[in-house]
């Protein structure tokens, strides 16, 4: 399917920032026709209006989700507020659609765990163990053949491609894992509330929800896989006074003496096309993969206290979000993995 | 040349802001071969351990400028200081090399008035006639022919388009344009300099040079060949606390009643792959644009008091600098105009 | 009563910027007691709830306003939307209390004109020529004996304070003024909207509203009563990529050789304790007012067209808004004009 | 000596952040008379030319260091690089002048140590002894008939207060505590160097020093201090894109079912003028306390991993610089420990 035809995308809830960011990834990929962009709230309206960097790159108007024949795409993305596409998913699969869900309503494996962290029922808990989690690093294979994908969330990308060599390698303390972890303010979406305003959270920075925040059970379940035992980890996310851009600092315990943990870090990641090690003693700006798909990680041996440091970043709009879901896509329908996902980080 | 082998192209001061953000383009143009980029301070030094957002796209080394054959090169850029590339030019065009210069060095025409705002007498002279203005919508033909082409300034690039239908069609008062033009701190290029300084920029607004200012002569030049007559111009810039983007905002008084000056510029703009002129009533935003190589203009028929308004946005790193040099090489190496340049605005 | 007794001070609105500016002023002012702020939406918060900087200074808890017995007041100030003052202060007037109003209901001396810019009637279009314009710079003696003080908007503050010599003087032409005004977010207010969101203003600039601002009849009411002539202006607002801060560029045509407008401004702001006249050839930073009550202005002779350019500069929420409403308070009720308002910018 | 005649006062190096912010603190305070302000490389310039928010203030003039009669002076405060204090304050020092260091000259213990971190041999170490480590809420007897007083870094200052009670009362694991620390960029002073750049650090964040920073043997040594036992640190300092501001997030694992922490923070700070432990489920946001000399402290108890979570935001050049060094000063001086430091964080 790589070549000939371009498959047939749909986009439900096109207008938040994970929706515009899929659309401008999507604009220049070869390989698909945007079928359809669905809003509830700007149905009848050019995309490009309302996102004006689009103009002459995609002409679709967004549609009323129910006006839509979803069904005839090859793929639906879901780029919708919690609580949606697990509503619409079932009968799109039945139709033989792939869905790939950017929200969080495919991530977890237990829907009473979901139910509690997003305060109401699962509403197809039957889909979650087939659900693929779309982190390619790690299920690359199932990918490839999954109807349904969960596209993770963006600290858990970040931070659970930060930890993953340790954990697999069984290096450190699993008990008292710590993941620092501040984000831009785009990762809050596109909503028209007060605390993520300009004059609230430009020059200010401060952390949130320290005392429990949605991503911390997605993380401790993929640690829990990678590590093949149970994780205790503390997860204390941070608001930046910028857009785009997540940074992980992320403490682990050695266990003993951990060896060449650089060269672990290059090995495990070396045929990843969207990981990238950077040579020792780097410091990675969350710039270099400002508008890319990659994560860049650098790693530092134990100071004096036996912990290890990862340093982590990612474009939570890109690889923590529309990038990643493309990826997935790609694996999916057989293109390239790289396909539309090339370009480089904008600096400065 | 647009297809088969690629061409061979030199970069010489490749360390600063347009340096590498011609790598960032040229690293994905498909019919270019890097084959060297120099720099006298960074010399040995991997690129993409400067730019860690080349890494895995660019492999070159910054090289002596004197170690390289850049008379081999199908073409060299010169994202250099003012008053290098007219030392250098000269021998380069001897040996058949096509001169894209990104400095200033071969913008004026005439070499008095080059001497009095750059503080040194120019070093060729006899080049300044042959040089081509590289403003491809008013100069298209010229540079698909050129030897040695002279990349308008940031400044230049917003203010001219901004103002070019008007003055082609004798709308306005020609002897009292403002240009009120504000640009990111980018522009200023990367120099270790205090007052380039987050804490000095940051949070914070000033306009500069009021008295005067490198590009109001360049500017100037360019209006005057619009107009057919000579212009008077009021040249404010400011600077912005932020990296990327130039905003013009420019007041023409109208002569007569102007009839449909939206209509006049889209009609002037229609066939321009990297003009876009928005719908009645609309305000660019310099984001709209960030990253990509197009100038976003809206027009505002007259207020109270006579005046045109319009307003013009670009990249100041982009359609301001490497993206336009790229679309002169693309001209004159017989590419496809938009090879190269179709990055999408980052948004948000 | 400058010493002895604090007078009695109720804040309408208390949960705005400007709002929690004045608390911040009046917290340290030391002739004042704050006697209610009230607030709608917050009602029953502790102000220090919301504001956490004024912990330990400000033990006030929003109030209902009905719940207030405002008309014991000496002093109350409107910190409302625009359309809400008008309906109340006839009734505190009644009461003898003095009201300062720092919305637009009281600024503009026509009613039509009014309610034409603010979309509904007038509600006592009978006060309009009673109201004092509060800019004290130009209309002193009159706000010391006011009961009812139009504080100004924040660009027509810059505005006015910018051309007043000239004006004044009748050095320029009037019928073609520009005010070329940019202004950090925060004078947008704080409200919950899309286009005030850090994602969407953050890194970017643009103009707005250029076919019209509210703030355009304020401004030609002000220089006309300067010029004592009829004015013609065109005003375009820009919103900056930060949080506190307004720069005014403007541009007059002079009629004749001016003469030394240095010294004019000079000696026309030589008794004034808020604003200064920078040495010549000085940029104003917006930074240097922030926080602090000043205006800063520079003045450029004409360059090649003409024109004298003009930059001003205020921290909107405090000379623009609730510092100037201070300095009106200390003339009215005999204080030092200076009391409360002594903060120095803050740099960087 | 609180009240009568004003002390005298020089400041050593007054062109940086923390030089211009200390005489924006002393230019207000009522008990001192600034006598000198010196710097080498702009002696001869009226100090408000370099600094416009000081213009009415402060109509000192830079002096040579060597032209002044320092040892006229009460107290001399140096806000130089490190490595100047230590060869003029035992000058000074026997002129009988107070010496408050404001760099790191004198804050470690042992002259091997700081030789070790700084570089090169420490020029005093017989007086590493006697001067008092100048953080008020451990050391206030001390500092109040100290003759030399260092003055704790930004970093450590933060760090320090946010452990302060869990230390003292022996709560926690000591050998694994977790310092994550970000600051915004005034941080690294006024200096032009390229990492400074606002186009290399706005819209960006990244970790730095990760294998080993100043601050750490600092904090290290008061941690010690207060815990009475050896202390292992892992501390990792970020550069956020904005200016003033540290927020420090510390992990420290419980040792048993520790109690009420929140009470015991409130407890161990409540006659502090200038800690303010938050509520219990609050955040601070760096800007609570922007110009101003507060820290305020949040603390939450174990989630599942058993860490208690400590959040500490200062202003690097208030609390963290200038704004302790003038609290350090009133202590030493019998003023009242707040004059001079009564303003309020401005928000927004």
């Amino acid at each position: 399917m790589a070549s000939g035809k371009p498959i047939e995308v749909g986009i439900v809830g096109g207008t938040g920032y994970t929706g515009v960011e899929l659309l401008r990834i999507l604009a220049l990929h070869p390989g698909v026709h945007i079928r359809a962009v669905t809003s509830r709230a700007d149905a009848g309206r050019p995309v490009a209006d309302l996102y004006p960097n689009l103009r002459g790159y995609v002409d679709a108007v967004f549609s009323e989700p129910a006006a839509e024949d979803l069904g005839a795409c090859d793929v639906v993305f879901f780029a919708t507020p919690n609580g949606i596409a697990m509503k619409s998913a079932p009968v799109l699969l039945e139709q033989g659609v792939v869905v790939i869900d950017l929200s969080a309503d495919f991530r977890l494996k237990d829907a009473d765990e979901w139910a509690r962290w997003y305060g109401e029922p699962h509403a197809c808990p039957e889909l979650l163990d087939e659900a693929v989690y779309g982190l390619p690093e790690i299920r690359r294979d199932s990918i490839r053949s999954a109807r349904l994908i969960a596209n993770p969330g963006c600290y858990p990308t970040a931070v659970q491609l930060g930890l993953m060599p340790l954990l697999e390698n069984r290096l450190v303390v699993t008990d008292r894992l710590i993941a620092d972890v501040k984000s831009g303010v785009s990762g809050a979406g596109r909503k028209a509330e007060m605390p993520l305003l300009m004059s609230e959270t430009g020059e200010s920075f401060k952390a949130y929800a320290v005392a429990g925040h949605r991503h911390w059970p997605e993380i401790v379940q993929g640690l829990v896989q990678m590590a093949g035992e149970p994780v205790g980890l503390t997860f204390v996310p941070h608001l930046l006074p910028m857009i785009r851009g997540i940074h992980a600092t992320l403490y682990a315990a050695v266990i003993d003496e951990p060896g060449d943990v650089q060269q672990l870090y290059e090995q495990r990641y070396r045929d990843e096309p969207f990981v990238d090690v950077l040579p020792p003693g780097s410091h990675p700006d969350t710039r270099n993969v400002r508008g890319s798909n990659r994560c860049q990680i650098a790693v530092f041996e134990p100071q004096g206290s036996g912990q290890i440091v990862v340093l982590s970043v990612i474009d939570n709009l890109v690889k923590g979000a529309a990038g990643q879901a493309v990826q997935n896509m790609n694996l999916r329908f057989g293109f390239e993995e790289t396909t539309g996902l090339q370009a480089i980080g904008l600096y400065p």
